[in-house]
């Protein structure tokens, strides 16, 4: 059984979606919980590269596709069941039936968190999987830029409207630290405030640190090196979370044993 | 008359492809072309923010929607009729159909260039749009990031399926000056050396500056302080791609007067 199923998403893409529903599933393991991680971004599956993972799923004799496991997760993307190089060119319902697939045919076995990278938009994927799934929220990825808030706001009028909870919202490339002072290249503060005037909870803030390219590029989650500020930053939005679904839920999240 | 169809795209979003159709078509204007801005993205349209046009579109007596001008150009988004925190829940076909309205409905009149800002991703509209036009060529937006590059190769392989000629990769983001050294935040010449594995044109290289962010905000494009070094930038850009397009059709892109 899937306990929780937690969809990220951004409205408008390259925000760092991916990298918030990798590492946050990471950090959620490490915590203990059974965590599931679902890449439903059809059209740029970037988890296979974020995670290292190669190879092509197998299935078992139920013919179930198993889920790959690596830094404490089960992980499946539709990017590792095609070529890293060919696009797919599907029309929305094809793209929606994929999903449904990796949804129904992976053998994921008991989860208290399935998380599920979204794609960027609000096109036919979000709103199939909004309906099909009783989702237990949402969480929104943006930069402070006003333009990524637009988007934003644009996927939070979606999520009202099929009545999908918004967990809270992260804010990604916040500023760029050197020589001890932040640059804003991005702007400052747009996603807290964003989620001040429509009393969403702030789950965290991620600077911008090439450390986190590199780990994106050579396959490893940022949040897994213990010595780097980004780990308490990941583990801190990952105890947000969960404090808010426990609230909504009105009862604690409990790990599955 | 529309002669030239440039298409700009991604494969992955948030990469500044909303930024550099913008300034490549204020930029060719410059040049005396007569130039269209078509924004496509009709999941996270920012052309109303990014040129500052927030009226709603007037129509002729012949019921043809007349497309902004502004900054030398004629300009039409899809953000421009609806409201700006409302999301578009389209199913594919239905997008598809709103951007053939926005090509056939708008009074774009006789045109060198219809600069067409594509979603990111190989999905419905770009493979319709890509069947119903006589597209000129795509131009190629990416950071210089493994995970933006893995999107563009899917992007690349769906223009070659459609008969799309690639015109050139843009890299954008590149680095970050700061006291006259260059820090590489996403990698170093990612998309320069893809180019070069790919047989692409280089069409050129922008740097990260937070000037760029905030003129999308303020809705003045950047490329028109003369000022800047990013005024130079964006207008090699624009020489090199109209290089390529005449050479590509083996006579040279007039001027209409």
């Amino acid at each position: 059984m899937i306990k929780n199923f937690i969809v990220v998403a951004s409205g408008k893409g390259g925000v760092g979606k991916s990298t918030v529903s990798l590492n946050l599933s990471v950090s959620l393991a490490s915590q203990k919980y059974k965590v599931g991680l679902l890449d439903a971004d059809i059209y740029g599956p970037s988890m296979p590269r974020m995670m290292g993972i190669s190879e092509k799923p197998s299935a078992d004799k139920n013919k179930k596709i198993l889920p790959y496991n690596k830094f404490s997760i089960k992980a499946m993307s539709i990017g590792n069941m095609i070529p890293e190089d060919k696009a797919i060119i599907w029309r929305g319902a094809m793209a929606s039936s994929a999903i449904k697939q990796l949804l129904n045919d992976v053998q994921w076995g008991d989860l208290d968190f399935l998380i599920i990278d979204l794609p960027p938009g609000t096109g036919d994927i979000q709103l199939s999987l909004c309906q099909n799934l009783s989702i237990t929220g949402a969480v929104i990825v943006s930069t402070p830029q006003e333009v990524s808030l637009i988007d934003v706001r644009k996927a939070i009028s979606m999520f009202k409207k099929v009545n999908v909870p918004i967990l809270g919202i992260v804010q990604n490339m916040s500023y760029l630290e050197s020589d001890g002072s932040k640059n804003y290249i991005f702007g400052k503060d747009g996603a807290l405030k964003e989620s001040e005037k429509q009393k969403f909870k702030f789950l965290g803030d991620i600077p911008i640190n090439p450390e986190i390219c590199k780990s994106c590029d050579n396959g490893k989650p940022i949040v897994i090196n213990k010595k780097l500020e980004l780990h308490k930053i990941f583990n801190e939005i990952s105890n947000r979370l969960i404090n808010t679904i426990s609230n909504n839920k009105n009862t604690e999240v409990k790990i599955t044993n």
